[in-house]
């Protein structure tokens, strides 16, 4: 069978209810809804082996924040998608120690930029606190890593990371990779955030080495914004929409497997995602006002 | 009824045919194949009203030149590849006089990036020429224009080119560009050469003055590369293959029509293509190596 | 004799007065001082035949804005330099009619950079009041040119301005381009505004056609921020300096020719006053608060 | 006393031999000449303490080749650098085992962008090798890393290369980075390999942690390029070439401190270089000719 392709765990719990009896009640999971700062919030909770079975993702808490009316660029929308997303992050964050926040992809590819654009807006502590401890002392330490790609480093995502984790020692790494989303809808309108780590590169069709707590010692927060539909998947909602069900699911996949479907203005959204995203990381890490962070990172 | 979109005559004349029975005959409009270097060649001639209404594109010829096997990488595939180009663009141009290249689209939204791209492969002379005459008097004077983004020039590309033609007065005007094509497998594996001039920017969906010898009072050579396909044509080819035939054309148009559609390794394809555009170029317009050409322009 | 090098007028009085006795007057020359922002400005004044000689500039109005005090970042450094250079450009402006700004220089080159830096942070409205007037009355119809480099485009500034202007038919041209500072202090620390226009690339060392009223047939507003120093001009300061007067001054030229001495933080030093310049020009011709100018250009 | 800045162990040699009576011996130190496709080769060895304390420098060979004629651009200057680079490097890399190369520097700064730029043509085949072992049986396993700038990642360069050496694993470091020359005539046209590790950023001023055998527990080869001169160095060497011995030093070195002194076309300057050293390295590693490396390059 056509296997739908998706890293959100909102729609894979979606493709279950589709495919199951909508009375029947997914077991091994929990999902609740809310709104922060006028954003809507999913959360999806994976509690144990029957949910993971389902859903095909570990265990673990995953929220979604639809950002899907910040495009509507009415007043106070940065700010309160930077709020929203530093809210939630607040609350999956250990309360100290240091953080190495790494932007996974490629920032030459545009859908897969997504990670070293948010990095770029990352406020960087570390080395200032080192170099004047008093002078810093209101700061958390914060590194940056950027992985770069596979083909031009030779290096694994996974591994330039540990190797970087020994050095820098973090309690926490933050992650941040482009996904694959079903729906249209949601690309570069989620973001999701999720405390099992991540698999870097499978946004774009490329399975690396898990970043989680078993690979690098230390909790890894993911976050991850969906800037690509599988054209497969595409196809086969659309057919499904025009009542078609017993399409050849392989061949579908085969035709389409080298494209990709994308916004027209993807360049544009990925950059003010990637700073949404940034500001949300400071947030949740510093004592700063959105005001601060602007004049310090300009 | 819903319009496939399409900026390839190729597909154009396939369409007429499709909807047409296949046994009648398409009139004023002549095609004919062949092959150059090894990639496969077709010239489509519009020849009067009948052709133009049927086509919906002006009367002229169009040729397409077939670059699907280029990314096979066989052997001296790229060197096949410049001379496939540029011999058929040779014969589109006058003997002598000024060229002036215009690379239309913008640099950083990759599939609109075409048309830059080849520009910086194109040898500029015209200086050179005019500051040490002797010295370079074998080369043919080309000057090389880059008109940028309306949103960030506030002028139109046809109203930039129509200046610096006044000033450079060029005998011919070689205008690149990116366009859509109705078939997946003919983006970044295509290159349609016109002397019937170009609408800048309808590769991604904005219409904007036409460049031709009505507005620029010389001929316009047009070289389009499609990079992306309208999703809506993508989806409604997926439906008609699927014995669909009755769908709603327009919700289709409407739901899908701020996506587009492009190979996985988009940025890749069109730098490579680029440089075999502009390669071609110098290929038509000087007496040149391959080998003369990377050195100049290392 | 050794010729410093020097763009400003300001420094071009200094030198006068250096060679002369202190007690002369320099004639066909005014000079004052004022302060706009906590800023100091110097008007320079070259009345007629006697001042052009003497400076070696044609006749007009010189202001030279002194921002060494910019890089101490005292607060609100950034918005009085934009209202400082704004309010000076503002009296330099026709109260009505199109506007075309021209970033000169080289993108790729830091010290060359300045302009294009500048041309991005220009408001561009012309578009957008064609489009929908109505929407779009409030504003002042801008154009922006990047005139490129003449190694990539075989055609020289003033041509491609000439052009676009035809096209264009502004009020007034306001050119951005680096200059040549005598002084090390001034560098990247100065902005000077004349009514003359402007020679392209002179702050680099490539003197092209003039860009001003008899060449373009509207005024020319020329804003040039010194970026290097000649580094024999400084090498001949710096013998002066030690008391040494009768060196080999072509020796000295001849020897450092292919040199420029430049901060080492040049590149945030560029950018920066770039944003300082195209946000002033945004001041002098938009009824715009910088806040405003932050949110349209983001 | 004023110390003149110098990174290059043969102007180290210089200077000593300036300040020392001609013909004395400096101690602990052998210097030899020879010549390598057309370009003049010195080697200097710091053979114990005596050395070290006369040079500044740690034991050890340094080789520089000078490139001056390279920028004649006479036939094959390419090639034949490559070569030469290539041809030095392969005596001082061992005979197997995998290689980290490391581009050290500030990409966005001119200057410093040596370092990254060449790390760009460097061929990587660890990845491949590890996918692929059969097919890519021919080749060396070479990684490369970009440690990128301080202020973006709060990580130091050698912390990041000590976090990446034990995952690679690699038998040889080689470090690229921008040093500071004493001679003008110098800049980008030298290239010193040596067997001593290095201290980045050292030739933009900014000390950190070293690279080499003691602190990354493998040998590192190290091969910089003077980009700047320190404006007081060549200040300093100005007045003594006048004559004057008895300046104020402490003056001229605070006076003149945050100045760098560089080609006028220091980037193509700087690509260029990039290039020659990153080729130079897939020459001493793999069994390629340059031929092959554009192909695989490209």
């Amino acid at each position: 069978m056509f296997q739908k392709r998706t890293d959100l765990a909102l729609e894979a719990r979606e493709l279950w209810q589709e495919s199951a009896e909508k009375t029947s009640r997914l077991p091994g999971v929990k999902a609740a809804k809310q709104r922060q700062e006028g954003y809507p919030v999913t959360r999806v909770d994976i509690l144990d082996e029957r949910g993971e079975e389902a859903l095909g993702k570990p265990r673990g808490s995953y929220l979604t924040i639809d950002l899907t009316t910040f495009w509507q660029r009415k007043p106070d929308f940065f700010e309160r998608a930077v709020r929203a997303v530093g809210g939630q992050l607040k609350a999956l964050v250990p309360a100290e120690g240091p953080v190495l926040v790494v932007g996974l992809g490629n920032r030459a590819m545009t859908p897969d930029a997504v990670g070293p654009l948010a990095a770029d807006s990352v406020l960087v502590t570390r080395h200032l606190i080192a170099a004047q401890p008093r002078h810093f002392a209101g700061f958390r330490p914060v590194a940056v890593q950027r992985t770069g790609v596979l083909g031009t480093t030779g290096v694994e995502s996974a591994e330039s990371v540990r190797g970087l984790v020994e050095q820098v020692e973090p309690a926490l790494v933050i992650a941040i990779d482009a996904l694959a989303s079903r729906r249209v809808g949601r690309v570069c309108a989620t973001v999701q955030l999720s405390d099992t780590g991540i698999i870097p590169g499978s946004g774009v069709g490329n399975h690396r080495g898990a970043l989680n707590r078993e690979t690098l010692g230390v909790p890894v927060l993911a976050i991850g914004v969906p800037t690509v539909v599988d054209s497969a998947t595409l196809a086969a909602d659309l057919l499904e929409e025009s009542g078609i069900t017993d399409y050849d699911g392989e061949a579908l996949q085969k035709s389409r497997q080298n494209l990709m479907v994308t916004p027209r203005d993807i360049d544009q959204q990925v950059r003010d995602l990637g700073k949404v995203i940034g500001y949300g990381i400071n947030w949740a890490l510093q004592d700063l006002e959105i005001d601060e962070m602007n004049a310090l990172l300009s």
